[in-house]
């Protein structure tokens, strides 16, 4: 195998298209006969629905049909987004959608859905997290019928829950989940700790905050399979959520994922169902593009969560015992929560003797809660990785070197119970102490800090194949079913020619849908460079073997004694006998051609888990009169297995970083007391904008993952981890004072400051 | 292996959809922004082009361009229709496309194409295939630049050409080709024999008169991707075809081979460049769907074709020796041409001494030449046949007997030097010897006469790749790049089922796109079920492999103790250890699932060959008053290998056996001395309606090809091949006259019928 192109650094395929306006996103294609369709949402965050007005709608010129729960050809039951795109009798949260306004065009939809009068029986808003978990509190959803999460639970839940409490804690109906994760007797290592820090951390909903608003089209074909063609992560699981939802066999249901114009986890199968029932009931091709303002309210944001933390150490810097009660708040997904996945990470890379963590899923009536890059993971690690700070100031010891010394190596045992593999959580926190930026931190001015931070993301596992063909030009077509995020095709395209012997500018990756592709796993869980990547070296691998069958017989060289160098097969040790790729290939892609065509299929199935650990230091200046946070400058370093093209892996460190700072400084979705959203807008809802992201200095650290193509790992989901407590760290460092709720606004700093500055 | 639905009878999978009107043909994809086209045909048959008047048309309201030859970004040179899709100087048959014209409806091409003037120069026209070929002819193109053929050679036309011929006979510069095939001394063996008989046998120029007209659309992506929808028989060969005649690389064509509505192998590459040169130069979608009149005139028919036939045999019934001059008009098809083939199969499947076999393509200015279901092979089987009864009837011995004696079989050695392979020659007269048609001739009122012919075809071999794929329902998707023709993709269905261990109807068959499926050529040749077929049965098997390896850790049970029955794994001789396919496919096609997809890809490359041999009885009346020949009863017994779905292959029999039946009786296509056509409508050119049709009995024979899946051969050529032999012979039983021309309509069998009643 030729590895030259591993490790260099290339543009990303996808690239040319996206930045000439030649990609057709899915709100591009055009259908005919295409409907276009206006959601009419919630006004209230929890109410009987009494009566849906549709007269005036439908006497909108233009106006196709206004269509509500009942309209829907869908399967009994199910309380999740899937199975109820549009609420049935109860509306649990503003912003969901009640009804959906077909029309001709899209002002037709937009005028009629105007004037769609629902009038509602408001019943009790559960809109504060605590007071929900309380018991007798009024229950955020009345309706009996919940969901079972579909295939989605697993996807984004797929951790187990620990052993069930002996004795349980008497809580309120809201709280849907409860797990508990303990070993030792972590009240009795703390009471015999040198030092013991708590404290309680809070978090906001966030937006997921992608470019493209969320979009499906949907539309029967004359043989009656049923196209979907949608902005999703995942095209297998839209299939498979959606036949679950309208009862169809699968076969009946093509979904085409496009291109996408991000998604962060947040595009899974929420506004397919809507254009699916409209298209299933109305037989005719209907498409649904969310405005900004819809997406804000409509979609699945990130949850809140509330995470009390306890932890203790001694004085020779070990850490004794960690205790947690992370309290997640789901909205409206009674399916599934990120309890378990962060109840799990709020332990972060580091050796505890003993460990008592549980975590809560509570419903409540706001939004319904989906997936943000690393879910549960930069919460967990604000709160653990603030601690640890306060406890390194309590035993006197360096920051870095209190995480040093309890950071796990390959074999330590996790809270999950599992070893770790190799990661490369010392060498991380190696190359931060390292840094200038470290070193140099007790000469900083008055009002700056730097803080530092480390976190982790286990990394998914799904089954996968993929396909590669060698054409008569002598290039590759690499086929998979998975959604192009993050620059994963471009990583195929450095696979599959490293592993056949091709240039990567000789390969093409092509995105199959869910007829014929072969299979692939959702976009998400930092999982596909690790498992369909395997898959595309493993189909590499086997169009090699036949390249090199070939080019024995016509060489008379026995394959063993071949190599594959940038498309030439030639005889080891004697380059001269030799010949290319391309022409073995019209050999055999031919009317009496006597080869097999060039092609291979690879299949994988990791069971082995890749964790990606990545560390930052953040460099502030706070200004005490405002309370203002400047970032000065953010370093970032990960482990990243391999880097298959490092200038991939470092946009994705410094997207993760940057939206790190979104979490830390910026943003925050906020409801009203009735849980309206009032901040529904980019004019409301800030994200860091350029001019606020400071200059991120990226240090790959290289653990390679034993199973990975090339050693890599999934890589997107770590960088954002620990962003937000590397932040919040530094602001500490910048003024004494510790934040503990995020993110950091301005106003909550100085009022901070100003509460620290009083005399006692 | 379960093989039980093997030789089972089911239904075409495609057949629902194609009776209830849902399957979406090439003509009916709605593309936004769609133009139409018109071509303006050439009313010369040879002629310098002047100049094309496009004001007119380009004055009607709607017409959006007129194009001609100069207006196409084509690569330099070729002259085959794919590189000359419009003439460029000179034309060289009436109907060669000149102009297009291309509106924003059908109606204003149309009136637009109405409009335009061509101004000709007129060369001479060169119409009779004999004047054409003799030293001084004019020529039928003058223009240096003739082309290589491209991939289509190979498909059609792979068969060599035998040696050189020792003295060069002086022919016209209209003499393409020549073919040299001889073995031993023919004329000394002849001259030896103790009979000699030898005739001149004429075939007219035959259309291939699927019901879809030809079709294509094209137009640009945003991204600069040419796609091309269009009804054709490969899209492979389409795509290189294109990128070789528009100099395009390969990745920037996407061909998609939408449903046939029949094709018979006139659907190559004719109609597609049309639609891509106008899509080039307008960067708009056209679509340019043929009439019936434009097909007739401007597309690929057989050729016509004169065939010198004379052969001896001894009194004991040896064949000693044949010689034949097969002179095959090409009309404008400088590129290939049948005469290799057809030079071939008059042999027919039998032993001779010596042979000296010539042909000779020719062009002249009718048409191009394309394939017709087993191009070159019912002219060769039809001179051959004939002969053979009348030697037979020399020599004194019955026809199936004479032929019985001399049948190949297993390692003969051919007049192409190649030793046969088995092939049920014997077998299939045999059968027809057996049949009472055949038994009971002799007692047949006066006026009516059985006849006898065989005739095989060597069938093709191209190499090809399929993969199968397990969904969580536990059905199967077959994917392959193969055009759906003559029922293959229900083959494929029986052929993955059988291998895997599910029910067929547990399998669905879908065609992918040369973007992202696996390879396979055309749909001709009798090729697909061989190849393409071999390439599902591995794929089907290796994905078998990964369903027993899932099954045997769940089981407990070492894979080569478990089998896949039904869709359930299940231990050999414990049927109740077991689990489903569907079980298994949803532990491994989910999130943190452990076993690969349940997904195989397979590869062939076919290189021995896998002849079809079919010998008919066809049972005639001809009125004596009138020449009329009625078809009374017709049988048809042939070596399908394997009938993988009887139902299917009977269907071929049954077509071929009536098409064989339009070439005996109906069907021509005649130009008037100028060269222009006067047989372009079906009121002028008669093809057998079911009125004219008889009862078909059908008389499978098996004799398994190696290599086949399941011992299939391709089966799709062969039943047409002796069909107008065995109706001649019929004709000559019945009335004691032979006819030597086809068809044999009534005037002309009226005639002949006249004068060998006249008194000598």
């Amino acid at each position: 195998m030729s590895e030259t192109v591993i490790g260099s650094r290339r543009p990303r395929i996808d690239a040319p298209d996206k930045v000439t306006g030649a990609t057709r996103y899915a709100a591009d294609g055009y259908i005919h006969g295409l409907l276009h369709a206006r959601p009419v949402l919630s006004t209230e965050a929890h109410a009987r629905i009494r009566a849906v007005h549709r007269d005036d709608a439908l006497a909108v010129p233009g106006v196709v049909a206004v269509l509500v729960a009942s309209d829907f050809p869908m399967a009994a039951g199910g309380g999740d987004r899937t199975s109820e795109p549009l609420a049935r009798e109860e509306v649990v949260f503003a912003g969901q959608p009640v009804a959906i306004v077909v029309g001709e065009s899209e002002a037709a939809a937009e005028d009629g859905a105007e004037t769609v009068l629902v009038e509602y029986e408001p019943l009790e808003a559960v809109v504060d997290l605590e007071e929900a978990m309380q018991p007798g509190a009024a229950l955020a959803r009345l309706a009996e019928d919940s969901d079972d999460g579909g295939d989605l639970e697993s996807i984004h839940a797929g951790v187990d829950h620990g052993e069930e409490e002996a004795e349980e804690e008497e809580l309120s109906g809201n709280v849907l989940d409860r797990v508990n994760r303990s070993s030792g007797d972590a009240a009795a290592a703390l009471e015999a700790s040198d030092a013991v820090v708590s404290a309680t951390f809070r978090t906001p909903w966030m937006y997921q905050a992608y470019i493209e608003p969320q979009v499906a089209t949907a539309w029967l074909e004359p043989s009656g399979t049923l196209v979907v063609s949608t902005s999703t992560q995942g095209s297998f699981v839209t299939r498979s959520e959606l036949a679950r939802a309208f009862d169809l066999p699968l076969d009946r249901i093509r979904v085409i994922a496009e291109p996408l114009g991000g998604a962060f986890g947040g595009k899974f199968a929420l506004v397919e169902p809507l254009v699916v029932g409209a298209a299933l009931a109305l037989r005719r091709p209907v498409r649904l593009v969310l405005t900004r303002a819809e997406d804000f309210q409509a979609t699945n944001p990130a949850s809140a969560q509330i995470s009390h933390l306890r932890m203790g150490g001694r004085k020779d810097g070990t850490l004794t015992a960690i205790e947690a009660r992370m309290i997640v708040d789901r909205g409206s997904n009674a399916g599934w929560g990120v309890e378990g996945i962060t109840s799990l990470l709020v332990a972060g890379p580091y050796r505890w003797e003993a460990h008592n963590l549980r975590g809560y899923g509570v419903q409540t009536n706001r939004f319904t809660f989906g997936a943000y890059r690393a879910p549960g993971a930069p919460t967990a690690a604000f709160a653990v990785e603030s601690l640890l700070d306060e406890l390194a100031e309590e035993l006197g010891i360096d920051p870095i070197e209190l995480r040093l010394k309890n950071a796990v190596v390959e074999g330590d045992v996790g809270v999950s119970g599992n070893a770790f593999p190799a990661m490369g959580a010392v060498d991380v926190l190696e190359r931060l102490q390292d840094h200038a930026l470290w070193k140099n931190r007790a000469s900083l001015p008055e009002g700056e800090g730097v803080g530092v931070a480390a976190g982790y993301w286990p990394g998914g596992n799904e089954p996968a194949a993929a396909v590669c063909r060698v054409d008569t030009d002598g290039t590759m077509t690499v086929v998979t079913s998975a959604a192009d995020m993050s620059g994963v095709n471009t990583g195929f395209a450095a696979i599959a020619a490293a592993a056949f012997g091709l240039s990567p500018d000789k390969v093409r990756v092509v995105s199959a849908d869910t007829a014929t592709g072969p299979y692939a796993g959702a976009s998400g869980g930092s999982k596909v460079t690790y498992t369909v990547g395997k898959a595309v070296l493993g189909a590499a691998e086997a169009a090699r073997v036949k390249v090199l069958a070939a080019a024995s017989e016509e060489l008379e060289i026995a394959p063993g004694d071949l190599e594959v160098v940038d498309g030439v097969v030639r005889a080891k040790g004697a380059p001269d006998r030799s010949i290319t790729v391309e022409e073995i290939a019209r050999k055999a892609l031919r009317f009496g051609g006597r080869y097999e065509p060039i092609e291979g299929h690879g299949g994988s199935a990791q069971t082995k888990s890749a964790p990606s650990v990545a560390g930052h230091l953040s460099h502030v200046r706070v200004d005490r009169e405002t309370g203002e946070v400047e970032l000065l400058a953010h370093v970032i370093a990960q482990d990243v297995g391999r880097a298959l093209n490092p200038a991939l892996v470092e946009g994705q460190m410094r997207g993760g970083a940057t939206q790190g700072m979104g979490w830390a400084l910026f943003e925050q979705l906020e409801h009203d007391e009735d849980g309206r959203l009032v901040t529904g807008s980019f004019l409301d809802y800030a994200i860091p904008l350029s001019d606020r992201v400071p200059d991120i200095d990226t240090l790959i650290v290289e653990v390679p993952a034993a199973d990975g193509p090339f050693g890599a790992k999934g890589i997107g989901e770590a960088p954002v981890v620990a962003a937000p407590a590397a932040i919040a760290n530094a602001v500490a460092a910048a003024t004494g004072v510790r934040m503990r709720r995020l993110p950091m606004t301005a106003p909550r700093i100085w009022e901070a400051l100003s509460s620290a500055s009083e005399p006692a």
